[in-house]
């Protein structure tokens, strides 16, 4: 993997929740060092870049290998994912629908994620604990009716979101998959947040799937069907966008319930979500403890 | 309509947002009185029969027409929407499909909502702006995997939902209704929290809902589809629900979209949602200032 950019992490080390930035020498803790109590003020001051340049010079206080990662923004006012977003994908649905003329689109609680290196959890009722693998965007400067054009200057960070799906909950009902996508613990969101400067970060980046080292979704966000831009203004069409919003946008083809037969996640498997520029995003799978 | 007994409402009036309750005589402001911010927080503390207490005796500050209502609960953890869930509405679809095995539901953001007495707004993308009159549970005590014979002992309170909707914008993609429910200020939730303490507040009482005074939707609760109690039970499944959770419980017949031709909601139009035990949620319309 290239090297990364100073990053912006939430974590658990040393008995306390702490936020700090991550190099590749390790993570500066800033917790006692900064005004804001987590990333979502932090993206509110428009502080990103404050927090890097007050890391620098400073030695790691801890190393990767020390810290539990959070989900970066825990409490964002909204948490929107994008359906359906790549070619090929939407092909997979043998049931003879045409593709869309809008983004499908629904609603996660940042309770159905955990961070970076945790476990996925399935859960008792179901085997069909599924993968999607998603460049992640978080809004910096709020707006309603965002243009096209503009749409860049709202985002203020990138990250990646694993969104896990309890695959047989998201038919439930004829319309919404919201059951499915809902799930404690079934997805997760991380490990980091890149402060996002230039359009060359989203534009058209590989966006990889990886189970126990097996790529299983591979694509460019340049193919994407709804890209970034069009996705902030089409959601500001209708909602408000704050600083702090999440929206995961969309995934590629090669879930696991389009093999046949349909391959699930178990305990012992190992998710990577990686995207040029923002990292890995690896995950195990775990039995929920009932 | 016969005597409600006291109950919560948060309000702004006289420069800042207030707490307090609400009585036939008028509103005694516990703002100052009470250690919670929010009626969330009263509820998070099991406080609501206590706020109740502490107004007792006291004159009212403020006359109903003083004061403008806001959401009860404005910043929820969770609000869940419940869809089709009454017999002869799923009957309206006029596409051939059966109902649903299990209820389909969607998440709204607060700010999809105003308090009572406030206007439903309709924007300039659509004209499509319809009423949905739908009871409103608020949830007491968290937990997962609820037992249907337990559900009651895990609501606080209960309220009313105009689960206001541009319908066009609820079929832009082929899953999911996310966009066409989450227009800023497009429904309505309040007027102010009933303290459930009764199973029969809830079992079967009657629900209407009137647009400048005609009856548009009428049926009881009795006749739902999904009961309270399985509602409870089924969400519950698979996330989490904690004290201040909000489930708007499912509409009657009657929305504006099933009249051939539609009617939707226009400037000058008043909506009326009123259920027996809890009261009645006014709203005007307005086009949105753009």
């Amino acid at each position: 993997m290239s090297a990364l950019p100073p990053r912006l992490a939430a974590f658990h080390a040393a008995g306390r929740d702490r936020i700090g930035v991550v190099t590749d020498a390790g993570i500066v803790d800033l917790t006692e060092s900064v005004p804001w109590r987590g990333l979502k003020e932090a993206v509110e001051a428009g502080a990103l870049g404050e927090m890097i340049a007050a890391a620098e010079g400073r030695a790691p206080d801890f190393a990767e290998s020390e810290v539990h990662w959070l989900i970066p923004v825990a409490d964002p006012e909204k948490l929107i994912c994008i359906g359906v977003n790549f070619p090929d994908r939407n092909a997979e649905y043998k049931d003879g629908q045409e593709a869309p003329g809008k983004p499908s689109m629904f609603i996660r609680f940042p309770r159905s994620f955990v961070g970076h290196g945790e476990h996925l959890v399935r859960p008792p009722e179901s085997a069909q604990l599924d993968y999607e693998g998603e460049v992640t965007i978080v809004i910096g400067k709020g707006g309603r009716r965002i243009p096209r054009e503009e749409a860049y200057d709202h985002i203020a960070a990138i990250t990646l979101c694993n969104e896990g799906t309890i695959r047989d909950w998201v038919r439930h009902a004829k319309f919404n998959v919201t059951q499915g996508k809902n799930w404690d613990r079934s997805g997760a969101i991380g490990p980091w947040l890149v402060p996002f400067t230039d359009p060359a970060q989203l534009d058209d980046i590989r966006l990889e799937t990886r189970v126990n080292g097996e790529v299983r979704q591979q694509d460019r966000t340049g193919r994407m069907m709804y890209d970034f831009r069009y996705i902030v203004n089409y959601i500001s069409t209708f909602t408000t966008l704050v600083p702090g919003d999440v929206i995961v946008c969309g995934t590629p083809t090669g879930a696991g319930a389009r093999f046949d037969p349909p391959v699930w996640l178990k305990p012992g498997d190992v998710i990577e979500v990686e995207a040029e520029g923002i990292g890995i995003l690896r995950n195990g799978v775990e039995d929920e403890a009932c």
